[in-house]
């Protein structure tokens, strides 16, 4: 049988790069706990007709769909979004509000593999569902400034946008709402003139044209731009005033907002109100993006609820901090590689190591039956910090030797004391 | 639009259920890290050939198999080990042995839904490769052991055996692979006479009936009695001299093992040496079971090299946990709500809480817009420890009001000291 690889867009992530994504995922979860989220875990397969009713075409023809053996077509879940917004409408339905969630673990995509993007990858999701105050949309982007901080990144920029005000002109110009995620999509990928095509009044298509050029350097003052620019046209005043309140709030948290984009869009179709981004100059894919839906929850049979939430790369988070050289902040513990002397101590030696593991050292027992002198040249090369050796004379004292690795030295150590003697 | 459900055998974990499988995940990882165990994070898609390969015919029906948009056969992972495997004939062929792997995450098999029983579920997986060393077997129970204890379970008992006893009987008598695997998975499930009916030789069966006799209270009699049983048959003799071996190891180790039963068999084809199981009195499914498989990576195209792992069912572990009252001894944090007086103070309110945040206090900012009444009853219910309010008179004295909702005592607390004063 030959050797077997990865699926494509499928990988491993090997030791190193694995403590790297979990040291993520404990960084998102820590976030949650400061700004009291709890997780909630839901399956990686769902009800085909839940996760392609609001995601928009360009998700729902990638995803990973099929039938199981009980003929139902299920898929895997493109992202989180829609899962919570079930629990919304069932199991949590009658939660006091808000209800802010989170959710970590692996999304599935159909889509090209590249750098940075594959076709299982790993997100984590922050939703707060039950309000429309800007408090809670300025909640998602702190928060997630936060994360982007906590795990070392630096230059991080966020884009914010209102779909309200696209959309509020398109409404006004009566045009309907499928025409309307067309457009969006294709601003999305900015492509405009493709978008535009498919605009048909004139003077529809003047404002879109002119909310292009409204972007100034200064946040504040694109968002007064957009605010002319859009007068009189009621709901797309109303998003435009949103969008103020929100920048106020947000950087009054304490986060600045690199960008105020007029025309901004994202992929997914159930976007209401305010969208966002967050990016590094190392990389031009997002890190995170998110926003307000508050018309989904009631899609899925709800109440009427609004809510706004954001979902983070993960492993694009780990990218950029390979990118970066932000090393994680995890503690390293000192490791310890233990050998019998000879193959009648084995017992002995795993004692040993089993008292090492109560005292919370990790210990390495010799399970190679290697000769001593090979075994503690692998133990060097795999930076083993002590090596304790369990010989017959030193036992019948009650003691072991102690070696240091790096110092290359050794003494003789009672077995009662040697946790102490490692741990210092 | 009705609401949606969860595909049948999926299902949500809320947010106390989530806390205890990240409880017990974490356990698992502390538990890898005491034994040098490094995670892997592998696919949950991989190709269905290498998950078919040498699961047996019992898994390979169950998977949940279908065609990827490149009309690839692919499969959600039934188990870890395969994954593992995998890694070993290939990115880590080259790594110095043995090399010891954790995974930790869902696995999918389409069994009928029961209590402790999904078609989505959770596993701890520990690898150890590169050695036939009954140390190495003996490490895989040790840690399972420290695992249910840490845990907070009591009363749990392992069960072990050896493939080798029934395979080295029916080798002896000339009985092919594949019959082999179907008396053993007959056997793995206790129909004992239906697993007879293959068997064609007097002697061979006889020799197999008696071994169901063999069993005593003391396992070290049971091995006893199992060593004489197959005495001549050579390759089940050693098998029982390892069984042996191992048993004295674990003793050694300070885990008593409970039974060693002569006809166990585990639904997995690939083992070829020790098997064992753990359970505990209030459940009849394993908390955990493993075994050693020596053939598995060169049936992957590698060369031959020996291995030992165990897989833990996490979900079976947190029922367990459940069902014994064993809570999750994690730290609880106090929880502060954060609410501003009046509408126009929500920036102020906002600043406290990212200050709170930066200080590791779980801050909830009130984003409802309720009145101050409606907000504390709220935070009451929900058990939040402290609420502070941020009114304008306190605020022109650079304070603010500091209420325990437990004690329904407040004071005015200058906001410098606030994150202090909480912490105690």
């Amino acid at each position: 049988m030959p050797t077997f690889q990865t699926v494509r867009g499928m990988r491993d992530l090997l030791p190193d790069d694995a403590e790297m994504l979990n040291f993520v995922m404990g960084k998102a979860r820590e976030t949650a706990s400061l700004y009291g989220y709890r997780e909630i875990i839901t399956p990686v397969i769902e009800p085909y007709e839940l996760l392609s009713a609001k995601s928009g075409e360009e998700i729902r023809s990638r995803m990973f769909t099929f039938k199981d053996l009980g003929n139902r077509t299920v898929a895997l879940r493109p992202e989180f979004t829609s899962s919570i917004a079930r629990l919304a409408t069932t199991a949590l339905k009658n939660e006091p509000k808000p209800l802010r969630t989170l959710s970590v673990g692996s999304v599935y995509r159909y889509d090209e593999p590249q750098r940075g993007r594959y076709r299982e990858f790993y997100q984590s999701d922050f939703e707060i569902i039950g309000t429309s105050n800007p408090e809670a949309d300025a909640e998602i982007i702190l928060l997630t400034d936060r994360l982007m901080k906590s795990v070392g990144l630096r230059n991080y920029a966020f884009k914010l946008g209102h779909v309200g005000v696209i959309r509020g002109i398109l409404n006004e110009n009566n045009v309907d709402e499928k025409t309307q995620n067309a457009i969006l999509q294709r601003m999305d990928k900015k492509e405009f003139e493709e978008a535009f095509k498919l605009v048909e009044s004139e003077e529809c298509l003047s404002t879109l044209r002119g909310s292009l050029e409204l972007k100034s350097d200064n946040v504040f003052e694109t968002v007064e731009r957009i605010k002319s620019h859009v007068e009189g046209y009621c709901k797309a005043a109303a998003s435009a005033e949103e969008l103020e309140s929100l920048l106020k709030l947000v950087t009054e948290g304490g986060c600045a907002i690199q960008s105020v984009e007029p025309a901004f869009a994202r992929g997914l179709e159930y976007y209401t109100g305010m969208i966002f981004e967050v990016y590094i100059p190392e990389l031009d894919i997002a890190l995170g993006g998110g926003g307000r839906y508050d018309k989904l929850i009631e899609v899925f049979g709800g109440e009427p609820t609004p809510a706004t939430g954001v979902a983070h790369g993960l492993d694009r988070i780990v990218l950029a901090m390979q990118m970066q050289k932000a090393a994680p902040t995890t503690e390293k513990r000192k490791r310890v590689a233990v050998f019998p002397i000879t193959e009648a101590l084995k017992g002995e030696a795993l004692k040993v190591s089993q008292m090492l593991r109560d005292s919370g050292i990790p210990a390495e027992l010799e399970v190679m039956g290697r000769k001593m002198n090979k075994a503690l040249e692998d133990a060097d090369r795999r930076k083993v910090d002590y090596a304790v050796i369990v010989g017959e004379r030193e036992l019948k004292q009650g003691a072991v030797v102690l070696r240091n690795l790096a110092k290359r030295e050794q003494t003789v150590v009672e077995v009662s004391k040697l946790a102490k003697t490692i741990t210092g």
